[in-house]
C-alpha cells in the first residue's frame, strides 16, 4: 500500500469532512485506507506538508476536441458564431483531427485537476483513443441530431449504435472498463426529432445506459417550443416520458418553476456551465432554485471554443459568485457546495457515485494535491473550503492522480502525453482547416 | 537605453495597436523608444520570443491592508460580515499591522501584474511606507467618515488634512513624487455628513487633488437616500455640486438612467469591482450603459477581504463575461474593452493618463511580460486580446516591471519584498487580533 499524508484531506463526503494530517492508502488504483491514524503497515509513505488532497474534478459537459476551434471568433452572438465560424470548419474535421484536438484538451483538463469528464461530439471513437492514451476517465457520447444532419431518425440512431458497439469493443480490447463509459447523446430537443428521442430513450433503458442532452440552453429554444408545442422543452420531454434519473441535462438556463418540479420529480441531473452561459449570452441558470428543489447539480466547462478554457476551478469560483450577485443573496452556493458541484455531485450525475467524487475507502484513487504554501492568498488561514474557492485557483495544483498514479505534476509535467509535439499538430490542423474553408 | 523585443507589444493605445516583433526602449524609468524597427543604438537588447508585453494593470479601488482579514467569514450578508466580523477586528489594528497587511497585499498585486493601485483605509500613511518599500505606484486616500466615527466634520477633516500633509512630507523626503499620489477619500455619501462632503469638495478643488468615494454600492444605500432625501445618492451629490471630473466613484451598482446622465455630464470616473459586487451580493453594475453614455469605467479588485484575491486579470475576464450573460448580449464588453478598463481607463480615472496605462513614448515603463508559450490555452492562436481575456490568466505573467525595472519575476521571485518573513507576520497579527477580540 502507498500511503499519502497531506496536511488536509478535503473528502467531500459529509460524514468524513476534512481530515487534518490524515493518511490515505492506495492499492491497485483504489483507496483502501483513510484515517487520522498512521496505518500499521505500508510499502511507502509520502509526507505532504502544506498540501491539500481533494477529489479530482469531474467535468460533466464538454466537447473537448473543440480546442481546435478555440478563439476562432469571440464576442459575437451564438447564431453567428455557430453558423458562420464553427460549423463550416467542423464539417472539414477528419477523425484524426478529433483525436489530436481531444488529446490536447485532455492535457489541459488534467493540468487543471480534472480526472473524469463527459464529452459529446462527432467521431467520438477518436476521443476514446485520446482518453485511453492519456489515461483519464470519461463518459463518451456521440451527438445524435437527425434534424441538424437532415437524415432519418433510424439512420441517425444507427450511428449512435455503431458508436456504442465500437466503443464497447474498444473498451474490452483495451481492458478499460473502469476508465471509459458509454452514454447516449441526443443533442437536444430541437436537434432531434420526437422519433429519435423515443428510440434513444427506449435503447437507453434496454441497455441501462445514461442519456446526455443539451436542454433549455437559450431563451430562443424555449420560445420556439412554446410557439410550436405550447410547451417548454422540458415539458415536451416529460410528455415523451423521456425524463428519468438517468438523464443528464446540460445548461437548463431557462427552466421555469414548473420545469424545475418536473426535473426534481424525475431525478434528472443538471450540468451547470456558468462561463459558457455568460460568454454566449445564454443567461444565468436558476441553480439555487434547482438545488433547493433537490435537483442534483454538477459543474462543467462546456467546450473550449465557448469558454475558452477547460478549467473547472474557474467554474467553481464563478458558480459560487454569480448567483449571489444575480439573486442579491450572499448565502446562496457557499464555498463547500460549489466544490461539491465539481466533485461528489458530478459523480452522482454520471451515475458513478459509488466509484468517484469523494475520498472514501473503496473509491477510485482519483485526486489532486494542492500546494497551498505556494499561494500568497492562502494567508491568513481561516476556512479551507472558502480559501480554495475564493482565494486560490488551479495554478496551485501540484499533481494530479488517476487510479492511484500521477498523470501530471508541476515538476515532471505530463506523464502520459507529449504536449509539445501535440501543440504543433493543433496549429497545423488549424491552418489546414482555415485554408480549406476559404 | 535598454531595449526589449517581445513577440507582441499590446499597447492599449488605439493608434498604436498591437506591434508584432517590435522594440520598446527604456531610459531612466521612461519609455523612450517604440517601433517595429530595431533602434540604431542601445546598451542592451533582450529578445523575448513568445512573450507579450502589456501595460501594468491599474487596480483603481482597494483596501489593501485587509489581507489581514481575508477569509475571516465568507458567504454571509454585508451587514453581518462588516458588523460582526470585520469592524470588531479593524478597531484592534495598530499602525504597524496596516503596514504589514498592505505590504503583503502589494506583493500579491505585483505578482498579478498590478503596477499601480488606489487605496482607501485607516493608518494610510503606513500604506505609503509599504508602497515605498515595495517600489510600486499608488494613489493613497484616507477614508474620511465622520458619521461612522461619530465625530464632527471639522475633526474628521483635520485627520484627512493631517494625512495629506504627512503624505506630502513623506513623498518629498523619500523623493517619491512619481510613485505616490494623494487624493481625498470621503468614504461614501452615507459615511459622511453633508458638511464633510462640502469641506472636502472645496479642499480638493483648492489643492487640485482628486476625490475617491464609494457610491451607490448597494440597493439599501439607494433606498435609504430615496427615503431620507427623495434623491438617489448620485442626485444628492449633484445637488451638493460635488461631482466633477476629478471624482472617482467606486461600485456604482445601483445607478439609475438619470444618475448615469449626471455621471456622464460631470465626467465622473466609475471604478467597477465585479467580483466584490457578486460576492457581497450587491448586484451587477450597469457597465455597458455607463460605457455607451461615455462614462470612463476602470476596473478594480476591492479589498482582499471581499474578493478574496487581488488579481486584476480575474476581474478583466469576469467583466468581459458577466455583462454578456446578464444583458443576454454577447457583444457587450468585448475582450479589448475589458483589457482597456484595466489599463488605459484606469490611468484616465486616476488623472494620470499622460504617464500610465499604455505603452507609449514618454510614459512610465510599467509593464508585464506574459509567457504565452507556457499556456496550453494559447494554442491555437487567433486573436491576441481574446486569448488574453478568455483563455489565459495571471499565472502566465513571467515578470512585472515598474519604472523600467523588474520588481518580480517567476524565476527570481520578489525583488523588493521578503515575502516569507512577511507571511509569518500576517499569521501572527491574525492570531493576535482573534485573541484580543475574544
Amino acid at each position: 500500500m502507498l500511503v499519502l499524508n497531506p496536511s488536509y484531506i478535503v473528502s467531500m463526503n459529509e460524514n468524513i469532512g476534512v481530515i487534518k494530517d490524515g493518511f490515505v492508502g492506495i492499492e491497485k488504483g483504489i483507496i483502501t485506507y483513510l484515517s487520522k491514524k498512521k496505518p500499521p503497515q505500508y510499502e511507502e509513505l509520502i509526507p505532504l506538508p502544506g498540501r491539500v488532497l481533494l477529489p479530482g474534478f469531474i467535468n460533466t459537459h464538454t466537447h473537448v476536441a473543440m480546442t481546435l476551434l478555440r478563439g476562432l471568433k469571440d464576442d459575437v452572438d451564438l447564431q453567428t458564431w455557430l453558423m458562420k465560424y464553427i460549423l463550416p470548419l467542423e464539417k472539414l474535421l477528419k477523425p484524426k483531427d478529433v483525436y489530436y484536438g481531444a488529446l490536447y484538451g485532455i492535457a489541459e483538463m488534467i493540468k487543471n485537476g480534472i480526472t473524469m469528464f463527459m464529452d459529446m461530439y462527432y467521431h467520438e471513437i477518436e476521443v476514446a483513443r485520446a482518453v485511453a492514451d492519456a489515461r483519464i476517465r470519461a463518459v463518451l457520447t456521440y451527438g445524435s441530431a437527425d434534424v441538424f444532419f437532415n437524415v432519418s431518425p433510424e439512420e441517425e440512431f444507427k450511428k449512435a449504435e455503431k458508436f456504442r458497439e465500437d466503443l464497447l469493443s474498444f473498451v474490452v480490447s483495451k481492458n478499460l472498463k473502469n476508465f471509459i463509459f458509454f452514454a447516449y447523446g441526443p443533442h437536444s430537443p430541437y436537434g432531434c426529432t420526437k422519433e429519435l428521442l423515443q428510440i434513444i430513450r427506449e435503447a437507453a433503458s434496454k441497455h441501462r445506459a445514461r442519456i446526455h442532452i443539451h436542454l433549455s440552453e437559450t431563451e430562443k429554444e424555449v420560445k420556439e417550443f412554446l410557439k410550436t408545442y405550447r410547451m417548454t422543452p422540458i415539458e415536451y420531454l416529460e410528455t415523451l416520458k423521456f425524463l428519468r434519473n438517468d438523464v443528464m441535462a446540460a445548461h437548463v438556463v431557462w427552466a421555469t418553476d414548473k420545469d424545475i418540479k418536473i426535473l426534481s420529480r424525475r431525478g434528472v441531473h443538471v450540468l451547470h456551465n456558468p462561463t459558457s452561459n455568460l460568454k454566449l449570452a445564454s443567461g444565468i441558470a436558476p441553480i439555487p432554485k434547482l438545488l433547493s428543489s433537490k435537483v442534483n447539480v454538477a459543474l462543467a466547462t462546456d467546450g473550449p471554443a465557448s469558454n475558452n478554457r477547460l478549467d473547472m476551478w474557474k467554474e467553481i469560483t464563478l458558480a459560487a459568485l454569480i448567483h449571489k450577485g444575480v439573486l442579491k443573496d450572499p448565502e446562496v452556493i457557499p464555498a463547500k457546495i460549489a466544490l461539491k458541484m465539481a466533485t461528489a455531485n458530478g459523480a452522482k450525475a454520471l451515475g458513478l457515485e459509488d466509484r468517484l467524487g469523494s475520498i472514501e475507502i473503496g473509491k477510485f484513487a482519483d485526486f489532486i494535491l494542492i500546494d497551498i504554501k505556494k499561494a500568497l492568498e492562502s494567508t491568513p488561514f481561516h476556512d479551507i473550503h472558502s480559501m480554495l474557492v475564493y482565494a486560490l485557483d488551479s495554478r496551485y495544483i501540484e499533481s494530479v492522480w488517476i487510479h492511484g498514479k500521477p498523470v501530471y505534476s508541476q515538476e515532471e509535467g505530463f506523464l502520459t502525453i507529449n504536449v509539445e509535439r501535440l501543440r504543433d499538430k493543433i496549429e497545423d490542423i488549424r491552418a489546414r482547416l482555415l485554408s480549406e474553408a476559404k
